[in-house]
């Protein structure tokens, strides 16, 4: 897999924000070749570099072609986005489907992603070059992308493909057992000392506190957080009595 | 699961664009309800109306909010999304990871989409509201995504774990093994008399164009499509035969 060896395609762009915006889902995706087919606005104006942002690089170094056939020549794969149905479109699949495939060719060569103009998609003749028709999950009601966040969707599905990213995880996903029963014991003891329970009901009250605190994962951080309100609420009782006060509910009883 | 429960919230959004953007973006995906906190720009103007395109109708009927709390006081779950590292980030997940459950909780109530300045991101008191963090997956030389665009990949994510988008599908995806057979036995005739093979390397060559043929699926359409070729390279060489031609390699043999 070599994403390099990915080019994005822009056939008859209209709108120079477009393309501006196409740079910068394209390096966020890690993607960087980009080549325009007789692009019909002005792509060196001030407009194009502020929605490429800090992907003007791509901007700068793209390449300008006649016709979508000199654009894709030396590629292996070329697959072409479209929304629109049609007897020669019923073999079209989605970009996560095509993922696999088009990752796998660029290990060897050139994949071209083509995307039509705004204002009708690719027509015919561009798609009898594609070696594979993407379609963009999208709904019913309004299924045409704006064309950079085509090209967004598209280069994350490739992007996410490679399993190259990875999460920041936590340093611990779970903290062990026996962190979380003095956890607990911290809190019983603290809940009893505070006045929030009595001792009979201390059992039922605490089987409660370990419902709420096992519906999600608790991490070593987590647990530590916990185990030092359990703490403080001891220190606050003990200051608390020194001062001869008598926590509410523990008056109730002898 | 309802698409209809999920609102996308735009803490300080600065560009008109990038609102009008969104909110095609939620379209596209199926939602429509779109709260803005406190927004820095004029979203009523021309430019913000051009970029929401066929999505007006959410522009419209947007709402907005004084504090990121009005906005999502009724929501069960709010999930943010952050490309920042930090120490109360680390349980940040991708939206694909946090789909299912925010999608489960659409069936009881509202659940918020919620999505910083592009200046600054959402910062640490946005996020204390959250019960969700999101990290789109983005590469590490760019990873700040435009803001409608990552509107556009939330709600793809979310769109496409509803597994409510099917793909037109082809009738038939393979055609059955008997129509093959009777295609590679019109090709077979076909080329043998325009002169294409001889008849002692007619099944080795054959051998080669099944290996061809079976590349990739062949439908009943395709099949249907190479039969026609097989028969009209017969009904050609009858006519040539019929006119006294006489194939060239054909020649080279009594």
């Amino acid at each position: 897999m070599n994403l390099k060896n990915i080019r994005v395609v822009l056939v008859n762009p209209l709108y120079a924000s477009n393309v501006g915006a196409a740079c910068r889902a394209m390096k966020n995706m890690g993607l960087n070749d980009l080549a325009l087919v007789a692009p019909r606005c002005d792509v060196t104006t001030h407009e194009c570099q502020q929605w490429a942002c800090h992907a003007n690089n791509i901007l700068k170094k793209r390449r300008e072609f006649a016709t979508l056939a000199e654009a894709v020549a030396d590629c292996e794969l070329v697959a072409g986005a479209t929304a629109r149905p049609g007897l020669y479109r019923e073999h079209t699949r989605t970009p996560r489907d095509w993922a696999p495939r088009l990752l796998a060719a660029t290990a060897t060569g050139h994949v071209a992603l083509v995307f039509g103009p705004e204002d009708n998609g690719l027509g015919n003749d561009d798609l009898a070059l594609c070696t594979q028709l993407m379609r963009i999950p999208s709904s019913a009601r309004y299924a045409s992308l704006n064309l950079a966040q085509a090209v967004m969707v598209v280069g994350y599905e490739l992007f996410t493909a490679t399993k190259r990213f990875k999460i920041p995880t936590e340093r611990t996903a779970e903290a062990p057992n026996g962190m979380r029963e003095q956890m607990f014991k911290m809190w019983r003891q603290g809940l009893l000392e505070i006045g929030f329970m009595e001792e009979q009901m201390a059992d039922h009250m605490m089987l409660g506190l370990r419902r709420i605190f096992s519906r999600g994962p608790l991490s070593e951080n987590d647990v530590r957080i916990l185990i030092g309100v359990g703490r403080q609420m001891q220190w606050c009782a003990g200051e608390m009595r020194r001062r001869g006060a008598v926590p509410p509910r523990a008056k109730t009883k002898p």
